[in-house]
């Protein structure tokens, strides 16, 4: 069995179709989501996550609510998509990619004179968005798929897979590449504490395609990279300023030991990430809930008078970093960040 | 309130008091337990685990026995007390302190030729290895909390303290000194993936004695080195051959980045411990089920797909370790280990 593809919209009618990613690996659930209030449900529950996937679900918000509203003026037509925009956005303010998205659509629809031709706008340029998505990755994979031993192991944290994408992935895109390529190539997915988002859904997504999967505790890697059995790593990122990786909490201490072992650390991105006239002290991370570290399932596993600390994120300095993989190439530190970025094009 | 003992014996009954390590934090429930059965499930279902505690366990178990067994005649009497004995050894025929405590005081009843004087004795080998046990965690505590910074913030993982040991405890024991000596001690307790033992027992024990207590994820200890809120790590261990500190799973991964940090990283064990004849590569690492990993709570979190490692412990190479703090005093490595051993009496 192939994995699915996780975020689809239908042309004709509007209907998104998305796997509600809470439900995994236990319940692989299809939801045909039919009204954009439900979408903006499902992405606060997180039924949908990713960056990249945020981006096409925005997109896709937008087309869906072109074929919901019932004004029959531009004005008052435009207006209702608006609103429904805003729901969207506010489900998440501070992923920057939902909000892009539905922009985006937004855009192209008010270039339009008719509610016919707008609702047409809004379905292409959602689409767009959708098959750039899936291009960006391939690229990457295509990329990032050389750097990948013939036979080996690779470790991966997180889940910068289709899930998080509307198809394909980002570090994960660059493991089926390599597989593709008749690469013999063995998975270790880190579970990823608290959301155990490695364990739950890059192991789902791999074991899908056929690829041989383990999954071990955030903890065991540096072990395993002792004991030789480790090739190289392969994480995503959440954002890249010139001076450092931000992505899932423990990707440090991934490249931390990866480099006290000899371990290449790859990270797969698009350059829409790049955030290059930034660096690392100027970004805030982000703190959540105490529930995520201190519950297992319904059980309390950390008592009442105990503190808990739970960022979101970590940032590995690019010294940490073999190389960068974009859909236009690799970067490999040390680089003139800026530079990179300004010779192309961000989307 | 204060920790009370985890662990107790009643001297005129044979009764042990211990408190059920499985139900923390959430409840505490202290467990009287009038049979060598009872005990035996108790150790075997994990309520009753570390390697002190059940060293005291093994031998309270076969004074608890001396009580029970309604033989008259003194061969039969020792045959029963050695049946019970071998039931408890069984229920985790790897741990060598079960083994050790369970025969130090059968030997001592071997010496004895009426039954009264045969139970008076059991009693009194099992108390002394208790008070042996406590004297050793004061003695390790003493001669670490002088490496403790005066106001600081200390790591550990796992949980070597008072519910490892009889009281006290090791790594925590150094804590618990610290504090007693009024330094301003903050701990972080990593939760210890995958059983928890961080966030459920470590802090349980450290807010029952008002230490300031901060739980997360295994992942985010190298994020906070990084950021330099991390002043030194204490941990315990469950065997340390001449060149490598076998400790439970995710102790290696800190000491890399402890070292990446210049964070110093110490370990407490008693002499005990010590296996200086044996290399780390003499060491089999026992892999545990893979329930302990894939599941939440009763949720799957891991695809019936994919497999699972779950290796139990780690081997820190010396040369990570600052120093280990035992019972006599300091090792700093590069130290010969068996000159060291030689020159102290082992338990």
């Amino acid at each position: 069995m192939k994995l699915p593809v996780t975020l689809s919209l239908d042309p004709d009618s509007g209907t998104i179709q998305f796997i509600d990613q809470t439900r995994l690996p236990g319940n692989l659930e299809i939801v045909e989501c039919t009204t954009v209030k439900r979408l903006a449900a499902a992405i606060r529950n997180l039924e949908i996550r990713g960056a990249p996937a945020l981006g096409v679900a925005g997109g896709f918000g937008i087309a869906l609510a072109a074929f919901r509203i019932r004004k029959t003026d531009r004005a008052g037509f435009l207006d209702a998509l608006k609103k429904d925009g805003d729901l969207l956005i506010g489900t998440r303010p501070t992923a920057i990619n939902l909000s892009w998205g539905v922009r985006k659509v937004l855009q192209a629809v008010e270039q339009e004179d008719s509610i016919p031709s707008m609702r047409d706008a809004a379905v292409q340029e959602a689409l767009a968005i959708a098959r750039e998505d899936e291009a960006c990755c391939r690229a990457i994979g295509d990329h990032g798929a050389a750097l990948l031993p013939n036979h080996g192991t690779v470790l991966t944290h997180c889940n910068a897979g289709a899930l998080a994408c509307s198809t394909y992935g980002t570090a994960l895109g660059v493991i089926r590449s390599a597989v593709a390529q008749g690469k013999d190539i063995r998975v270790i997915a880190c579970e990823t504490r608290p959301l155990l988002q490695g364990a739950r859904l890059t192991a789902w997504e791999l074991v899908q395609d056929g690829i041989d999967t383990t999954v071990i505790t955030d903890s065991m890697a540096a072990g395993m990279m002792q004991s030789g059995r480790i090739d190289c790593a392969v994480v995503g990122a959440d954002r890249i300023t010139h001076d450092a990786v931000f992505n899932k909490i423990g990707t440090y201490m991934h490249a931390v030991c990866a480099k006290h072992h000899g371990v290449p650390f790859y990270v797969a991105a698009p350059l829409s990430t790049f955030d290059a006239e930034r660096s690392a002290d100027d970004i805030v991370i982000e703190e959540r809930a105490r529930e995520e570290v201190a519950t297992c399932g319904s059980r309390m596993t950390v008592p009442e008078g105990a503190k808990v600390y739970n960022p979101s994120f970590d940032a590995t300095p690019m010294e940490l970093i073999t190389a960068v993989i974009t859909e236009r190439g690799l970067v490999t530190p040390p680089v003139d960040m800026k530079a990179f970025i300004s010779r192309h094009t961000i989307r």
